[in-house]
């Protein structure tokens, strides 16, 4: 029965959120908050609790989840840590509604940090701490399932990774896998470790440092401070966040070469080159513009800042040392250029992703040359080796349904009674996972003042643009139920 | 010789423009205003004269146009018009500069509509005149290329051609089109004859009739009022121009389908389908939302301005009735969304067209069926016969390249210091030949205020537009000038 099977592994994920909803716990008796220990102890324990009866009672079950069950497995993992993750918000009162709750749980587990919190800083530490995990659990799970479940699925992720592999069969990527995500654990691990470490050595405390950490590799963006990064004033901590930032927007799998020292094949991964490339050049322009427009009194400053911002935006983290709503036209139009590309394949990055749209733009110009020789044939090559027909389709395919839930998130947020520019900037904020936009969603604003309908509906959003849009949809469709 | 192949081209072109220009000289003689006469008689003269002699001297030199000088005949021919055409503005000082003079030319021949001018009234009537024979010209000779040339360059037009009628071979297009494009002039003349004459039975004057009429079956969008057609407090003339904008946002082929009573192919088409559904869709729900928010006093009324309103932006024509900066977030969020999509392929109207995105939306929902049946095969049906795999690179191509130029342009005008949304709607109205858009272009602004540089640019994205990007683009590639 697929159904067991896929009880089975909700209830074991349950169990998981189960025991990392004691680390909060700890926070508060470090705090000596012990009002807030039931918050979290009690979900805990009826998670665990819940988790181990239906794995007993399910035993016999065991078997493994054929691809078809693999979608709604997955969409149902993320509504169900959101579900239960959003419940010690409201038992310990840091927010009173559950649909304030869930949408914060759920813009914190797809890494998105989209906050309905008009004031962080009243908020007791245990809550912040959790609300800071939901980053960190969400982006390490994306990172497993880009490399591990959605190859096997078929979607772009998937198809990137095979079209870097050429031509594996379905066995031998199976086996790789298991092998490649514990190694990419072990990386994620090891940066949290590193970024905590260097962020205490510049002075930020154990708990800032944590929790920025996880908001940064996760590329989630919440911050335990009111004026997120800009809190911290010291240049040192600004630049140490945006290099982990730039990291963790980073294919996973290259880091992995880069440790092992195989830099051929990182130079040969064109993902790499153009995000390198969009990440420098942007900065430049940015930081050569803020400086000309006087907005900080020095070159070297403005650099600082707009490297920080545009790798804050392209990655999807969302963190903010300035409010950029502020910034001359030509910075905000790149910042809002850089919210249509989003970061790198297997990374924890959101947005269309570089992949995609260099592959289409190698397409694009590729056409050209059909017009001038019909009869010619001509192969749009990507990491070294042609871009598969199949691939082309799948990623147009995606595009085309990302600017659709675009325009459409637009036109519902429109319904609200919102402004154009902070419609389409929440669309392009809460699809594109990266949490702050342009005017009513800007860096100093959040997004309390939507309505409860408007709260579930970008909820469903978010989750629909981290599990790039297929995974959530094909479960729509008549056929996906027929059996 | 290639290159006396299209210098004929554009010298019997030449000649055409000059002869147009001497319409305007009619304006003057009948308005008793001669000294506006010699603006246009000298130019009409010297293209007349020129045009004339190179034909002449190029007897011998007659031949046939291949496809690549085909592409770069199509762009110096509106380059060339519009060089030519913006003289007569500079000689009788409507128009004091070359550049905005080029602007609006250019502006004029591309359908875009977008202005330079502040006081619109107060330019003498043989400008307005030619200001708005430019819309007809440009617009009837786009429909022409559309059905003539783009099917012979391989361009996405072409290709849509082909894709409904299966399978033709280039001969047998060939010798259809001439005929075919006969009978489309005819249609757009009769529409012409038609719409003035039920403007003035509604009560316009015979100029205005005609100016409005030019305006309207090329989607273009000028005026010779400083508030567009907001000017007529008229329902019926309103209701007369909404019905023709629809119409020359239709593909002119079902207009001779309507009229040779060939119903059922009519029905079979999706394009059309779907254009009369999404306009009458969004008609509604933006009337009913301009009823609800108090902007008009009754349901009749609310629809009649959203009805204007929506066939103005998804045809591209960018006609005004009332300032819609003003109107609730929601129809501002529609009218945005139509901004997206434009005219029907072989209409008039600019944009992405109707097609493409039902094409690549059917493409994207296609993929969903690959996720759960990896093995099978599924094929998209357009115009009921299957959706040709080249035609979806053509279409992934172009709807790439033309984001890609989306982004681009938004980043070039804020350049200028203008500010997110104006930059980002200049990007949509000249690239899409809509004309107005929201916050600093939007319905009651104009584009005067860009410096030249800009302008040029601007006249350059509103041509890439109009001649759907590869036609242009085609010549800045290497292979095009290697032999
Ligand atoms: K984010
Ligand atoms: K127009």
């Amino acid at each position: 029965m697929k159904g067991f099977a896929i009880t089975r592994a909700l209830a074991a994920i349950l169990g998981i959120i189960g025991l990392f909803l004691l680390t909060p716990v700890i926070v508060a008796v470090f705090d000596s908050t012990p009002e807030f220990i039931m918050s979290f102890f009690l979900p805990s324990m009826a998670s665990i609790l819940i988790s181990a009866v239906v794995l007993w009672l399910t035993w016999s079950y065991r078997g493994d989840i054929n691809p078809r069950s693999g979608f709604l497995l997955v969409s149902l993992s993320w509504i169900l840590v959101s579900a239960v993750g959003a419940v010690p918000f409201v038992l310990g009162d840091a927010i009173p509604s559950y649909t304030d709750a869930f949408f914060e749980t759920m813009s914190g587990f797809t890494t998105t940090g989209a906050s309905i919190l008009t004031e962080i800083e009243a908020m007791p530490r245990p809550f912040l701490f959790w609300r800071s995990l939901t980053h960190w659990l969400g982006g390490m799970g994306i990172v497993v399932l880009a490399v591990a479940l959605f190859p096997l699925l078929g979607i772009g992720g998937l198809q990137l990774m095979k079209a870097e592999a050429p031509g594996p069969d379905v066995d031998r990527l199976t086996s790789r896998i298991t092998g490649t995500a514990k190694i990419l654990w072990m990386i994620y691990l090891g940066m949290t470790v590193l970024e905590t470490l260097l962020l205490m050595l510049g002075g930020m405390s154990l708990f800032d440092s944590l929790t920025h950490t996880f908001g940064t590799l996760a590329t989630g963006g919440f911050s335990p401070k009111n004026s997120s990064v800009g809190h911290y004033n010291s240049p040192y901590l600004q630049n140490v966040i945006t290099i982990f930032m730039v990291l963790a927007g980073t294919n996973f799998i290259m880091h992995y070469r880069l440790l092992t020292g195989r830099f051929r094949l990182l130079w040969r991964n064109s993902e790499l080159k153009a995000y390198l490339g969009i990440f420098i050049v942007t900065m430049l322009i940015m930081g050569f513009n803020l400086y000309r427009e006087g907005v900080y009194p020095d070159l070297a400053t403005s650099l600082r800042f707009s490297g920080f911002q545009t790798a804050s935006i392209l990655t999807t983290t969302g963190y903010a040392t300035a409010d950029f709503a502020l910034w001359p036209g030509l910075s905000q139009a790149l910042l809002f250029a850089m919210m249509f590309i989003g970061g790198s394949a297997g990374s924890t990055g959101g947005g269309v992703k570089v992949v995609r749209i260099i592959s289409l733009l190698k397409q694009g110009f590729t056409e050209m040359k059909y017009l001038l020789h019909p009869r010619s044939v001509f192969t749009v090559k990507l990491n070294g080796s042609r871009l598969k027909k199949s691939v082309v389709y799948t990623i147009t395919g995606f595009i085309i349904l990302y600017m659709f839930f675009l325009i459409l998130t637009t036109v519902v947020v429109a319904m609200d009674g919102k402004s154009l520019l902070t419609s389409f900037s929440t669309a392009l904020a809460t699809l594109g996972n990266i949490g702050p936009g342009f005017a009513g969603v800007g860096p100093t604003e959040n997004y309390s003042s939507f309505s409860p309908a408007i709260k579930w509906f970008l909820s469903f959003i978010m989750m629909l643009g981290r599990l790039e849009i297929y995974t959530v949809l094909v479960l729509f469709s008549p056929q996906f139920w027929r059996r």
